[in-house]
């Protein structure tokens, strides 16, 4: 589950897996009708918890870890049982630790606090937000131009660390479109991106200027952090994600964006490519199979379903679910039960 | 061209006709190589302009005329050239007058104010406005709940006078969600529709209100005036339209519109079934090949095509233009030259 703000995150919410299932179904078809055959034939991995064997050979395999937060490391405002001690083991095996969130709304370092805040040791290089990723790839394509933020601060402190050029972001929140007789929008022709992100502070006037600089400047990007539908901006309810923001600039422009959050790729390459790792070498450890273990999966990753989030072990296990992570726990500390026969990394 | 505002509506635009340039391309492939051969092959009946044999027929033919307005009654404040006696003509043979227009801010008591400032005598009862479907379309389902809008006071007109409740619109313009943690936006249980309009009040709590309706009222419809990308705020340029509005709302659930303005063909059954028409006894006539024409054609009517928008001959000829019209003039007016060897409808 995605954290979008680091104080209030949802608990385990019946709307996430509500939702959760939907997309499922909607993804891979109906659900087979006899559900013993269906449950055998596409689950043979997770039919049952890992045992000593698994986490073994999971911990073993992996160089790398990738953890998504909420419903993973933390839930709401409280760090899970036995998490801190899982990542001090994990470290002294010399794994490399990511944290990653399709939250754009902070950089890394904003994130970092929240991670301070819970007592989690943890550097900003090792926390992968989606603000970062927007700003890594306008960077891994040596982007000299001008981006247009539809977004919050995090994007622009990302982007300010990339030395990227950008307009717009929350200065133009208040800003509203005068529609007198012959009202004529300028928008800076340098623009050559627009970063589109969870703004609560949408409007028309963002709405167009994007739109304005996506179809009049020659080869303008269109890049979203993310394009989930649902957040958790407090711990009370769902609300509407990025999916709106991207949305409506995709209607106007009638283009599709390029994501670098989740499910996307970007991320995950940019850490491989940055620290030297092959896919197979990273495990993937999520609360969400259609978001996390999706993404691990089509990334090549080892994956690790964990149930101190959103997913059930009933959900998991439905012959509804086709979507199967190569081993599942309760939660991450399950792991400290083989501790201490677990090797190094090489 | 549609019109977004009575004064305010944009002369032949670049934009317009780039836009559609690439709409064309988009939806019939690529162009052919050789530009001799593909004309003669897409554009048998469209080749030269239409002579009095062909208006002859075309008004014979048709009992009922629906007209795009802007680009094909007025452009801008003016009104084209011999419109007004042409509609006399027409209305003089017993023709059905119909205007439409995906313009969902205004109601049709609304829009009626255009024509009469351009001294065009024409009933409400004859224009066929976005706002104006919507609310047809919730009567046709003999819907008896509360609607949710999206847009601006032409969509709350229309559903006042057939009676449907409603709440949103411009009093939710101003409002702000709190994100306090904790925070909680309560929706009416009772809301059976959104209704999505052009709203240039566009906000996060307008979003948010809207994905609750949709996403946890059981059966709640999702209905769109329009999609169209673009709109003409004010003459100087194009301006983002419905198609982000209706964006946001898809992006955070993940759900399609039922779509009641054109290209839907819900204003043509309407009318056909309102005024016992049989669909080739209506002809279309717009100035839009990708809009208008593909409007007329896929419902099954007549079409003509007027250069007194946003399509030049150059574009309808082309051979990257692969949609054509039953016939094609100047402008409206040309049907003057056969007025006297016109039938009165039967």
């Amino acid at each position: 589950m995605l954290a979008l703000h680091g104080r209030v995150a949802a608990p385990i919410s019946h709307l996430g897996t509500k939702h959760q299932g939907r997309r499922a179904v909607q993804l891979f078809g109906r659900p087979t009708s006899t559900h013993k055959q269906a449950r055998s034939a596409v689950t043979p991995m997770a039919q049952k918890r890992a045992g000593d064997e698994e986490k073994m050979a999971l911990v073993n395999k992996a160089k790398c870890f990738i953890f998504d937060c909420d419903g993973v490391i933390w839930k709401g405002d409280k760090v899970i049982d036995g998490v801190p001690e899982t990542l001090d083991v994990l470290r002294s095996l010399g794994k490399k630790l990511f944290f990653i969130t399709n939250n754009s709304t902070k950089s890394r370092a904003g994130y970092l606090k929240k991670f301070q805040s819970l007592g989690l040791p943890v550097q900003a290089e090792e926390i992968y937000s989606s603000s970062y990723a927007a700003a890594a790839y306008l960077e891994s394509i040596n982007f000299q131009k001008k981006a247009y933020v539809v977004g919050e601060e995090g994007i622009q402190e990302e982007l300010d660390l990339k030395g990227i050029k950008h307009i717009g972001g929350p200065a133009d929140g208040s800003k509203a479109v005068n529609l007198k007789s012959g009202e004529y929008m300028h928008h800076d022709p340098e623009v050559g991106a627009v970063v589109v992100g969870f703004d609560r502070y949408i409007n028309y006037y963002k709405i167009q200027y994007a739109t304005l600089c996506i179809r009049e400047n020659p080869g303008c990007l269109f890049i979203a952090t993310n394009r989930d539908a649902v957040t958790h901006l407090t711990d009370a309810q769902e609300w509407a994600g990025n999916g709106s923001m991207v949305g409506a600039i995709m209607g106007s422009t009638k283009q599709e964006p390029n994501t670098v959050g989740k499910p996307s790729g970007f991320m995950l390459d940019n850490i491989a490519n940055t620290f030297k790792l092959q896919k197979d070498e990273i495990c993937m450890v999520g609360d969400r199979l259609d978001t996390d273990i999706m993404f691990g999966k089509n990334g090549g990753l080892s994956t690790c379903l964990v149930l101190s989030g959103v997913t059930t072990e009933e959900t998991l296990l439905s012959p509804d679910n086709k979507i199967t992570p190569d081993c599942y726990m309760g939660q991450l500390s399950e792991l400290m039960s083989v501790k201490d026969k677990l090797k190094v990394a090489a």
